[in-house]
């Protein structure tokens, strides 16, 4: 889920109406977005001030506003950022066409632990750690969290579909309440494995999704 | 999930050397658990304060910290007091002898999304929450939210057990690991629901959860 250093400045995407900025501005809105999303993966939106992200980032506050209308908008350019990260890595794993469908989503689960790994398993989902907190966040982030997560399961139920054309999977499964029951799960897996701070909950939730659907 | 009014003064458990309290003051500390249930369930640890429980609660910042040593403390209280809320909530609904096993987890799903409409999907679970929140939460949070998720985990193998001895489940299942699943999965799907603002989360899952299990 979360090696977390998306290279976002070739997609960030223009305000109308913007100056053009220069390239020393970019690296600096990309030090933010990279600090916020270390941050917020790790402790979620409201534990973390804009204060703690212009140190980490060694930024000036007006640089911050320069970039950012206020925490919200911050917030919610760090979805989209993790979003064009998130999209390539399902991307990359959907499109094995080495792998069998539904070793590609095998492959995903195993990628996005390494993920975690990496960072000890302290860093969640930034969509799954909003999603929690929704009752503490400004209501814009409701509608644009649903809808990343659709996305994801778009994506997975496009796969679902390529095993059942395969075979794989029986013509009567529903691949749309399969990659919503994936996506689901997966985020409660994902909290999981946060909080006993090891891969076991990815790995079992993984085993037995699968075996489920061999049956 | 969600109907939180715990009266938990009789299952208080006492402290050594801790003078007998007057009623009084027992009722002092069952309002700020109350009110702490309440904030916590909506908005998670980090973004509440002590503060705001005292005003929601309607006590002197001295009451507070005469029943509790600090805001940790407070929060590992509050995980105890949901936990015996909750472990009452799963035992009626596993002790309806009139009803199959697997229709008493489905009563469950039916409660606990009730009780989660009560207040308009805005509550989450506490331990869920909590879990999201690791990485800003004093290191003691995670032994014991590993321990009450084991707890639900048992009770809820000890039914799918019976399942299996009633033949609802084939002798090949594991009990133990569908338990883990159910309890991972509905963890995020209680996330979902309150992103959503709605039960269609909860139903979809749990509609899933047992087609897979009838395979």
């Amino acid at each position: 889920m979360i090696d977390l250093y998306p290279n976002d400045e070739a997609s960030t995407p223009k305000k109308r109406g913007r100056p053009k900025i220069d390239p020393d501005q970019s690296e600096t809105r990309r030090k933010l977005i990279r600090a916020g999303l270390v941050h917020l993966t790790e402790k979620g939106y409201s534990s973390v001030g804009v204060d703690e992200i212009l140190h980490a980032a060694g930024v000036p506050k007006g640089s911050f506003y320069h970039y950012f209308a206020n925490k919200a908008d911050f917030g919610l350019q760090l979805v989209d950022a993790y979003n064009r990260f998130f999209l390539a890595k399902l991307d990359k794993a959907f499109e094995q066409r080495d792998l069998s469908p539904l070793d590609r989503l095998r492959a995903f689960t195993r990628d996005a632990e390494a993920g975690m790994a990496h960072y000890d398993f302290r860093r969640g989902c930034l969509v799954g750690n909003l999603g929690q907190e929704m009752g503490a966040l400004p209501e814009g982030f409701r509608a644009r969290l649903i809808e990343v997560l659709e996305e994801w399961q778009a994506r997975t139920a496009d796969c679902l579909s390529e095993a059942q054309a395969d075979g794989a999977l029986g013509p009567d499964r529903n691949v749309e309440e399969l990659a919503l029951f994936f996506w689901t799960g997966w985020e409660g897996a994902v909290l999981r494995a946060k909080l006993e701070k090891g891969p076991e909950p990815l790995r079992r939730f993984t085993t037995t999704f699968f075996d489920l659907l061999a049956e």
